[in-house]
């Protein structure tokens, strides 16, 4: 483990996006640069998007002698004086060594690794915002839930970034409801992390011989529409401990936070993405009052349709066995189909005889469903590659959603 | 498919037990060989073990005119008037082509298809009590759910009957419950049958030369404990249709109750056992209140040593995938982690800070948890074996049970 030998140079962290999940995945994050000094340095920046909040009258920061408590602030002043992040994750004190920072330029600046944690909205242009200004041989970890999907083809958010900024970038995945990790309550959680063999001592074939000191391979990547990709990677200078799974695991991994580290970037992403999909048929189930052994099948449908989806449009580029094993697979879809949010509105449009956008209306605050989404997106790809048939529940959701397919066809429909 | 050659003759079945699984299954039974009178007679023989039950004031049975409401009457009687078994399974309608029989031995007279519903501890003797009494080329099917696991080594129910009575048995399991199920609520089941190929058309080089009228075959099978068995296996007159798969699902499988046919009799068997352990283990973290995160992790990881223990110690007479794949593996999983019995009562023990024996007292009338029994029977093997190690979370609900470790310790214990 690269941890144990003496290196130089420390990897300094930081976090992009301190929304519910960002922040406490910036927690955790802290949290163990502190508890790992020989490989991190101490200190965390996080990015937060600028906004001005009130300390609420009642709130255990109120204190009207304050001067943070005279009118509005920066979310950024309130996060850094209080160690807690009162608009998105009130409640749980945050490490000290963690420094929220309004410029993500400066956030990221000198950083050695990068973990995101956006809304899929805001990535495309926070990731222009940094390209060049970051540390060349940096690399990446996604937190960001699911995929990418269009009509032409599926593409991974941990990709969109790692070709933006030039650098490798992996993903993280698994059955965590944020406020319950930010509570410490125990959970478990999966690393996909498979940069080609630039950071290993391991000689690569890859390996370009054009230069002593900066290392550089040129990593290919086809996505599932056949678009060829080449990003042009740099190697980590040998003063740092290498970016390997163990480091990674050192990173975020805590007593109430158990980590797996895989190599199967696709199969860890695709789980986030068509679990909720399934969860708003689990939900319909629930709402209809079928029973446990109906949702069950449901699940059960669905775990398959999962594994099929990724052995037929990313083939040997997964291991369909993220699916049945790691917390990003199997836990998740148990999670989601149990009190996520996608399971909840599902149920509620049953039970109030209401379509769901109108329960995502009234129940969200302005939020919008993942699965909704989803289902729609995964359709209209499926559709293009003429597969609905093969993949009768994902069909079957997009269906009932559109109003062309009742709630009571599902069992028929997937009969096989 | 068998069922759409012309045959002279039908297949006879019976069901061997009627509590409220084996009356629900009875149910299903006879209302596909009422409905498939190509392949089937249509009555079905239940086995029904006598006793005195008399029929309640303000049952929509009672009518004080009646002699069936003079006292106390046989079940069976009753069974057979009102179609309804009032003591296991009131308030479903039984088809009236299905019979109740007081008589073990005549209820399997003539009968080419046997169907098991048994508690485990009247198997063998009601076997021993039919043997040489049956058609001599019947075949089974065990739905007694669970294994046999003895320290020296494990047994499946439908070997156990079919070594006894010279057959070939193959078992259904999954995600059900007996009261859903007769309420005609959906859900999915497995079958999983694999006789030698004695019974299909194609040419098998087991198949006994030594006679041209009855086909022989010997039926070779070594347990895990290393114990060899040779059963006799006399091939099925080619006047009957073939018991396959596809005339499997004619008899088993509803609208409301589908049923996928394997080959795999191992892994539908002990998805059966080692859920109930799980259970437990999914009950005390949601007792503890750890929220969801924590149960579905306990989950994956439950999940994840069942698919161990099939590899370990059936090899490749199991397929792994039955566990992650069909509705005995993880629907049935999912259903025991949500409501099952031993799930409730391992949750009611933490709320009560009372052990489980003690829930198990107050809470079940009378019945046992099959969840401990297979804890313990389970880690008598792992110990002899030397392998409680690799298999933590099954070693640590047993460690709890025996109080040698507390629930706290499960997230460290099943840490890797």
């Amino acid at each position: 483990m690269g941890s144990l030998l003496p290196y130089a140079r420390k990897h300094k962290v930081a976090v992009i996006g301190s929304g519910n999940w960002g922040t406490a995945i910036a927690k955790i994050v802290a949290e163990n640069t502190a508890s790992n000094p020989a490989i991190f340095e101490k200190d965390v920046q996080m990015w937060v998007y600028e906004e001005k909040v009130e300390i609420p009258k009642g709130s255990r920061h109120y204190d009207p002698a304050s001067p943070l408590c005279q009118g509005p602030q920066n979310l950024t002043d309130v996060i850094n004086q209080t160690h807690e992040n009162i608009k998105y994750l009130p409640g749980i004190t945050l490490p000290a060594n963690l420094h929220a920072n309004p410029s993500v330029v400066d956030a990221v600046k000198d950083s050695t690794i990068l973990v995101f944690n956006l809304p899929h909205q805001f990535i495309i242009k926070t990731c222009e915002q940094i390209k060049g200004k970051i540390v060349p041989y940096a690399r990446g970890i996604s937190c960001i839930k699911g995929v990418d999907v269009q009509e032409e083809g599926i593409s991974l958010f941990s990709e969109t970034i790692g070709k933006i900024l030039g650098i490798y970038c992996g993903a993280l995945s698994g059955a965590n409801i944020a406020s319950e990790v930010a509570q410490e309550k125990w959970s478990e959680s999966s690393i996909a992390y498979d940069p080609p063999h630039l950071d290993s001592k391991a000689p690569s074939p890859n390996r370009s011989p054009s230069s002593s000191t900066v290392d550089v391979v040129h990593f290919e990547h086809k996505d599932v529409s056949g678009q060829l990709s080449r990003v042009k990677l740099q190697a980590l200078p040998s003063d740092y401990p290498p970016v390997d799974h163990a480091v990674l695991k050192s990173l975020f991994h805590r007593p109430y936070f158990h980590i797996r580290v895989v190599h199967d970037v696709a199969g860890v992403s695709l789980g986030g993405a068509l679990k909720n999909v399934v969860a708003i048929a689990a939900g319909w189930v629930e709402g209809m009052g079928w029973g446990d052994n109906a949702k069950a099948a449901v699940m059960r449908v669905g775990l398959l349709e999962m594994v099929k989806f990724g052995e037929k449009f990313f083939g040997a580029t997964i291991n369909t066995r993220t699916f049945t094993e790691e917390s990003a697979g199997v836990a998740d879809l148990i999670t989601s189909c149990s009190g996520g949010r996608n399971f909840r509105c599902a149920k509620l449009s049953v039970e109030r005889k209401q379509p769901i956008w109108k329960i995502e209306e009234t129940e969200l605050n302005g939020q919008k469903l993942q699965g909704t989404l989803t289902a729609h997106e995964v359709n209209k790809f499926l559709k293009k590659q003429g597969c609905e048939d093969e993949f009768p529940l994902l069909t079957a959701v997009y269906r009932i959603l559109e109003g062309d397919m009742s709630i009571e066809d599902i069992p028929s429909h997937i009969e096989r």
